[in-house]
């Protein structure tokens, strides 16, 4: 059985940006987090929603209609199939909800995609 | 597409404890917030994994050989099938995330069974 995972500490052992890390795992779900500055690429993931909560800053997620800001102490649900592109200004702290296997490219590809399934 | 969900904000339109309220939903899973305070019952879910996220204070689960204690900024995932008892000696405040059509009193049912999928 797993011990509590903190957020904090989990996070303090990593400085990079856009590069999820795998902290827990909740049936075939993930829980990873990451550090993001800057702007991502478009993408969407056809397969699943995506939950975003935001543990430190703002985040900017930009729809092809219009931008919501999360802000630290919210969630936001990214539904299936929509594109999106995620941004902070400032490094932002992130913990993502998904189903394992799923790229934070989505079906893109290209430079940006991470490597998948690190714990940390 | 819904908005970003404040848990704070949600958590302050409901005082009762021990009913957990659905705020998001990912695919076929929940977010619930919940205020607990004292002990509730021994139960366990068969069917699936539980995650707990401690949004404020601090939550005691106990299992048949130890006590777990998760603190806020911490999350814990129940691996499923295993007998556990949640508690909090001062009020905490949780997120649950899990399937959705899942139980607070797992298979155990009782009068402690809190009325399910409730939107907040």
């Amino acid at each position: 059985m797993q011990k509590p995972v903190n957020f904090e500490s989990k996070l303090a052992q990593f400085s990079e940006h856009w590069q999820p890390k795998v902290v827990a795992e909740m049936n075939d779900y993930q829980f990873k987090v990451v550090k993001i500055q800057g702007d991502f690429i478009w993408h969407a993931h056809p397969e699943t929603d995506e939950t975003i909560v935001v543990l430190a800053r703002t985040l900017e997620i930009a729809f092809r209609d219009r931008i919501v800001e999360v802000q630290a102490g919210e969630m936001f649900v990214v539904p299936r199939g929509i594109e999106h592109k995620t941004a902070a200004e400032h490094e932002a702290h992130l913990l993502l909800i998904e189903p394992r296997g799923v790229l934070n490219t989505g079906h893109e590809g290209g430079a940006r995609t991470a490597v998948n399934d690190v714990w940390i």
